[in-house]
């Protein structure tokens, strides 16, 4: 994979699936969050830490995902995360999902917003976000 | 509210905070789901009967959601449910969050595509989902 | 039902269902602590006040439940909820799970303990809580 | 770690906390639930063709956990899994969860029961189990 992604692998569990026999899609959120909490970690800005501080604040506004195939129970697989835009005072980071041999199962965005501790917009990024991101950005989406 | 929106109330739960102390994005999703299984129960498709009799299958292929103002443990919300878009063969459906004073949380789309059995895509949506959520049609997003 | 018990109920929806068609087991804790949460607003002691407020703590320390028969997606499910015991700084709960038709599908105990801000136990109940559950004492299970 | 024992690490993620800043505590059966996932595929059991087969089917009858020190956002937790006892047709899988400097968190315990397809309980473990899972038995819990 391209060094300038960033990869997460996890294993679809029972509770991932549903009735239907397929992921249930909104566990999907959960794991590109789990790739997102792991990637902030390898850049030095783990969440535990921006939480404990509260200096800076980076709540979603935005979430999309779109379903190519079904993930099921014992599926091995995989997230090649990127940084797909930076703005003046938000993010977002895009999500490719694929099977052990691959296969596109999904993509996903998430887009992420400075805020200050009133809850208004920051600014813009601090720097310290910034500069730790940048090394992952790619224009369009993971490939 | 609109006679033609879909109501559906709940409380958001302990387990749907994280420790940033507002509900955690992803479970947005799971609130929404609850309604659309709550609406296909009262417009006569219960998703119960769809999955066990396996004729009609209508798996998610996109979901998206704008988040406004965090929802916190304790808050009662409300949900208003449309159908936003009816197409060839997919439907989109369309929620908006309210907290209890009236105040819009968050708004969020899926769009479900009917598939046959091999998981092909349906050459139509079959006439007895259209005519069951015809009424709820809304061309824009529920206000 | 016995006026002395606290009576929730809920639908059970695909999410928390998972391949094997049935609830997965982990998820009925969650809705035994919406119970318990429902439970708690009522009698005057909603957690969100705790949580925010920080004097009463109440960490489970322990939980437990009992399978029966499956639940299964569209069930319609009630929880009669007591207090099962009250000891020096921690009570237990107890939760009955029922189908729409009175059969039993499980049990489920949690007990929860009183502790100080810096995470030793309290020497005792406050007042407060033991007076808003004591009315809803069984010393046995809920039948 | 023990050889007999069943090693299992994950990291707590966000989703995995609530607005009390710890792991709520339904979701260390999830937890617990991977690890067996995870195990039960280590000893050629994998609970996907367990379920796609339909043969050996083996519900939880039984699950409990005990908690003595909290789990938060970002750490890294380890469960050591053993087989506490084998009886006539059903089997008990107990828990240990530690942090990465090695303090008890919280210990578990579920039991499965083998059923016929019709529901009701099996004569007997089946063979391809109890050999299984047999060389993981500790009489006592996991220490």
């Amino acid at each position: 994979m391209d060094p300038c992604r960033f990869a997460y692998a996890f294993s679809v569990r029972l509770h991932d699936t549903d009735a239907a026999g397929r992921m249930f899609f909104g566990h999907l959120f959960r794991h590109a969050h789990d790739a997102y909490e792991a990637f902030m970690t390898q850049v030095g800005l783990p969440l535990e830490r921006l939480i404990r501080e509260g200096e800076i604040l980076l709540p979603l506004v935005h979430a999309e995902a779109d379903y190519q195939r079904p993930l099921c129970q014992g599926d091995r697989a995989r997230i090649a995360l990127a940084i797909a835009e930076i703005r003046t005072r938000s993010f977002a980071v895009a999500y490719r999902f694929e099977t052990q041999d691959g296969t596109l199962a999904a993509t996903a965005k998430t887009v992420h917003l400075q805020i200050n501790r009133d809850g208004s917009p920051a600014s813009s990024l601090s720097a310290e976000i910034r500069d730790a991101i940048l090394p992952y950005l790619h224009e369009d989406r993971p490939q």
